[in-house]
């Protein structure tokens, strides 16, 4: 899970890139990063932790020119930490080149042997740098002829943005696995932007143009945006950016976040109704969900669970003694709404289902009398290869689980979760535009080579 | 605006204060401070900033003790702090002694000066340190007899928890201006706490025993909690704390404030309706009375305004240029639920003015066709007394305008405020029971001796 | 250990305090404070830690006003700290006030029980409170004659430095035991300091005037600087000053700091020579009487010991498993001078006799063949009741030892301390000025009326 | 300059590479990094800042393995800081390797443009990397054998510090211009450390063993050491690590850096002769040469110029207006000491000669009757291709003037500077062994291919 942006010839383009950034912070917490392009000279910060954080006035005032790019980042391996914070930025054939990268390539291990075998020497873990290797084995000049090159070579899942000489570029795979979004700033600098989600356009004041096509290379500079297409592929574009990444003001391939969300929880309670007195949504993830639920089902919708706004992800209890407050230290659940009703709780989905047990006895101890829980997703039962990071199968509560067991475990009184046809309808599905959902059919539209582990880190930096 | 916490023999008092803390940290987030008492000595640590950052393992290992107090605050003198950083702590007599203080005193400036013309000296600008000076100078030994012969000098909004010796002490004034409750751990422990609201019992799985009598000195020792009280006056509880003080999950004086908001916005249906598509709330404060307001109504309740987690109040916009974003950073419109439809915004309360009006553009922006604003409690026209930090009259926008007026100055089509019987009959007034309501009704209940200015500082702490 | 700094009159007055304390820094490196006077409101911060961290350009930015006092401080309380970071500040009669000080009342405790008998509160555990209890308890109006009424209840060393109103007020008690200097700056503001020492002055570019006198108040405002003497007494001036705290640049009471170690070392030489090939300070500490030592013993003065610049303080091992390196992280021995070689080290010197013996096997594993100790001041074995935080008695390696036994206790070759009568000598003790040795002599000036004890803490603030 | 340092075969390598940065601190305060290996998966840890800072126990905890490397560096680029902090870390041909860099590669630029043409693409502006790239791109396997070829390509000034699978690898190139010493640590473990100083291994009781050999590939692994060598080039080790970069306490390529900078003095006192009351030195820099020309001179050593401990590199006048307080920060004079005497300041090197005319005044204001400079090096006025930060040349104070006017500049009644065989001699330089003094005698042993430009950056990192 990452988020991209980028920003052609607007003289505070770092400052907008931060912007752009604040407004993606759903999509990464853990790192974030900027290079601008100051006539050819790159300019970066990257670092651990909030955007916020990071990009203060003086950071800020050190990253000149009139282009940028920026991302924020989830990182995945536990515990230490892939030196990959990005954008990633390197030099070859005497030009400076920046790029931030959303999605995973799969493949990306066999193509590192092959470019190891050739003499190069890899700075960082991340398969964003493969492309740049391979950019920089490409014969030929132009760096939208290297960009070619090199994504004949790659497959998988990418949103990319990069920045060179006097040039944005923006590339989305064919399947158009994750968002990319380009826009524009309504005031008189006319600046061209890219983006993750049309939230960041938003924030920015910027209007939303179009997206970037699957499989298109959108290429700015002074003489305007010019695309080249590379083949063409089945749409895939990531179900569960609509079930719970992006966030609910972002439209994303023309179909709202917001819309899909309430969609979902009217389809869920078609499909799994339950008989009770409310619906109460877990907090900020089953919202919008719930509100559907609510509408379709006619039982009243209900804030029974109230979240700690000052609990961030990185809330550490400070004792041992008193770690076992787990989650009440990020929900509450109010009694006097609870006691003795049927509750519908309704979130976005299950994982390990050790935080939805959790809020079920929350519940049930605050003097609900049944606890029904309904899910707007089917349970994920395999991993995604494609950009998020899921435990792997041993560890989701769904995997060869029947609902029941499933149910049984969180100790809810009836489970429900939205089908698979279910949520097709809600994301409006077509026959021209059909989604990835490989984590929970199992169909995944693109196969690595070689079957996929844990990959062995070699360079680990703290 | 504070929050106060205390427990009586408990192993890990400072821990569970500290979780105490954070469950009211919506009360004050300016500063925090912890005292624990380990055998009649004290130990302290206060500092500014949020609970979860000033408390790490290394701190509260330092907080050795099987009695702590707290206290979270929101400072209210601009740019530079006074100060007082609470707990307040003390030695006089041979006893050491800390106080928590949430409210304010009137006549703290009168009472200031006669002592001072008894020779005393104050390490700080705090109503609080009056209290402890009174004491000091009661004539009798025991802290109980010093506590009444103090509290029969002062008058004001209170809710006050000390430690001293072997005691945790809980008083709440005559009219009881500001919560105070009552609770016990559900382990074994039995061990007795005190908070400014439930939320925080239900954190550390207390029970609630009951409220804390407006008037009563509850003292709690080895022999267990008891009263004493002092002379009574009319309840005068502040309303404003259903309006947007507390947390929805909390129940104070017997009232559910999840249940008052829903009444409130079921009122404001009724008192003010409005021909429109949705009702929107501004996230989190109006989202309760938004429900209210859409289920009286019967139209429907969506959320069109999404706000951004990642901003926190000390967001400061890295540079001037983009310093116009203003309200953008923390809120965004979802421009497809918008468009083309008549919304109802509700919000808890209009300060200034210039936040609802950047809403009310946000939200026209968004394509909204018209844009009504509904108020869950009635204008604010005048000063608090008793402990809200509320701009000067001249700063608020309610004072001497008319609703009209108002309406005009925040670009709404239309505007309504909860009448105050409206209010009353949410919060369930009684004849028994009255809340206060001064500022906007002008009847203050306790008045200063002398016309209150903003005081002079004359010991300011950077 | 602390040092004070005032100054009357100057547009830039924090700023000029900021590098007062910065001169002062090795008086005290555990906290540091500023306060300003801006027409009688006071300006505060105070914080632990180094001047230089401490008072940024921000932090300074807010203590405005044309007089300032400061303090830099060493808090003796191992582990948690005593709340008495300074300066004090206060406020009693409607007067703000704030005092740096440098000393230790004996009777502090006997004067606390006093005052809290007739009501006062302590709102710190620093004796410094005390002075300005009694100053608030006078029945006299004046600043002044407040300060005079205190100053007669009052015993032990203090350099008090205070602000009030339009004035700066320096104090020194009647045995002069701790420096204080008078100084002017030599541009034309002609701004009026005082000071610990006179190294202060040179860095701020200020003309030393004259040391403040044993028994003066020292008035400075509008009218220029006046003084009233209280009752004299014998001259006391900490011999300890030029033995190790003050800085070898500066002259106190007369007598050059840098000369006085010169002389100790070349009468220690006299009294203790040794038959060896050079002469090796403890780096930064010995290195003036070494050289000392050298010149009169026509032994080769030379580094054998390199400190490492770049340990603080705060040096902390990262692992147990290294922490017996020790003292080497501090001083590395020069194999190639020392080996093979009979080496004089001279220290000013012996606390526990840890470091001692810790140096000695240092400078014999880089080959020494012998090492013998030479110490500038007398052996210290009782403690000081005058500001100085000397270990007990019983951590002494000096007490109830012969310097036989101390010798073997080290493992040193030889070892010799310079003699009380040597030391006299070598800060010039006249009959009409002797200097308090108490510590080594066990004469003490003034006498506690109540035997000593570690104090008991009873408001801890971590 | 840098300071580097591996060690092997210890089960706290990280811990001990720690210790080991903490000795070589003073070769580079900006930035710091460790690198362990653990089986061959590298940890590494890199930031700016001193290594006491980086590296605490929580740090430490997360470096695994038994062999590690590390680096210490003064960062050159003013401002914006190059992205190289070391050690660099790298994967190719499925080998994970790490390398610390002292020194300097002339070339680096046509080397990285004919790299760039084969497709590599680089991730830092640093040399370092360009050794990297020429590994990757042997044809052969073993890694000794790529850097044999590696080596053939490069010229220059380096001593490089390895570690790659099971191996720790030191590299000094063939004219030997940077220090690099082979030890053991003195403990059971028998651990094979190299560092950039013998400090290094005083800190954490290890012998020295040897130096390591200019041309010298040095190969540690399980088999214990094995050497292979290049072809030799004449011995051209920088003179300057004896003026000024080295710790006193160090031994270089078998000469005593203390012995030399006596010797030093002694040499300019015979060469330039004041008729003068006392020698000064400037501290740190100029102590051990002062102490040798006083020797030399007859003339009283006296301590006139007293360091303030305090003031970090990074100490900024927080105020404009007392920025030109300057030099007096770090440095004070002692009055009393100077007064109406003639002095001799000796300090080791003047650069722009700003900071020694800041030195005569303080000293002449101090009431100095004749102040006489000595610099125990000749006029430096060319720059450093071998590791060595020198400002432009029209910076230097020296280039193309007399040192009468460079007397005049710096306001000394006179100025003498060691001549070049006088520094000769006091380093000891022979037929066999003679040093690169390329920067004040303009031969310089190995010249770049191309006229030397300060770089063009084109990857800046904040």
């Amino acid at each position: 899970m990452c988020g991209v942006f980028g920003i052609f010839d607007h003289p505070e383009a770092a400052n907008l890139t931060y912007l752009g950034l604040h407004a993606l912070q759903h999509r990464g917490q853990e790192s974030a990063g900027v290079v601008s392009n100051d006539g050819g000279t790159l300019h970066g910060v990257r670092a651990m932790g909030h955007v916020r954080k990071i990009f203060t006035r003086e950071v800020l005032a050190q990253l000149p020119g009139r282009i940028a790019i920026g991302h924020v980042r989830y990182t995945t391996a536990g515990g230490s930490l892939v030196k990959n914070v990005q954008p990633l930025s390197a030099q070859y054939r005497g030009r400076s080149i920046a790029v931030a990268h959303n999605g995973n390539l799969v493949d990306e291990d066999v193509l590192r042997e092959e470019l190891e075998a050739q003499g190069a020497i890899f700075a960082t873990m991340s398969d964003t740098e493969v492309v740049l290797q391979l950019m920089a084995r490409s014969g030929r000049a132009a760096v939208v002829d290297q960009l070619i090159d090199a994504l004949g070579r790659i497959r998988g899942a990418y949103s990319l943005v990069f920045t060179t000489e006097d040039k944005l570029i923006a590339v989305r795979d064919p399947h158009g696995f994750r968002p990319l979004v380009l826009g524009r700033l309504r005031s008189e600098s006319g600046a061209w932007v890219v983006a993750s989600e049309t939230c960041a356009f938003d924030l920015i004041e910027a209007d939303f143009v179009r997206d970037v096509a699957p499989g298109e290379i959108l290429v700015i500079d002074a003489a305007g945006p010019r695309s080249v297409m590379v083949p063409p592929a089945p749409r895939r574009f990531c179900v569960f950016e609509h079930v719970y990444f992006a966030r609910p003001d972002s439209v994303l391939d023309g179909v709202s976040v917001y819309e899909a969300r309430i969609a979902m929880g009217e389809q869920l309670a078609s499909e799994h109704p339950a008989d009770a007195d409310m619906v109460v949504p877990v907090p900020d993830s089953g919202v919008v969900a719930a509100m559907g639920f609510a509408r379709r089902s006619g039982i009243a919708f209900e804030l029974g669970l109230i979240r700690n706004h000052y609990v961030g992800r990185t809330f550490i209890e400070p004792m041992d003694s008193i770690r076992h407050f787990g989650v009440r230290l990020k929900l509450n659940a109010v009694p006097k709404l609870l006691a003795g009703k049927r509750v519908v709780i309704v979130d976005d989905s299950i994982v390990r289902g050790t935080t939805a047990r959790k809020i079920v006895r929350l519940v049930r101890n605050a003097g609900a009398r049944e606890v029904h829980v309904r899910i707007s997703s089917p349970p994920v039962d395999g991993p995604c290869h494609y950009g998020i990071d899921t435990p792997t199968r041993a560890e989701l509560v769904a995997s060869g689980q029947t609902v029941g067991a499933i149910a049984a475990a969180i100790e809810a009184d009836s489970l429900g979760y939205l089908s698979p046809d279910g949520l097709r309808a809600a994301v409006r599905q077509t026959p021209g535009f059909s989604y990835c959902d490989a984590c929970f059919t199992g169909e995944y539209p693109v196969q690595p080579t070689r079957p996929v582990g844990r990959r062995q880190l070699r360079l680990v930096e703290v």
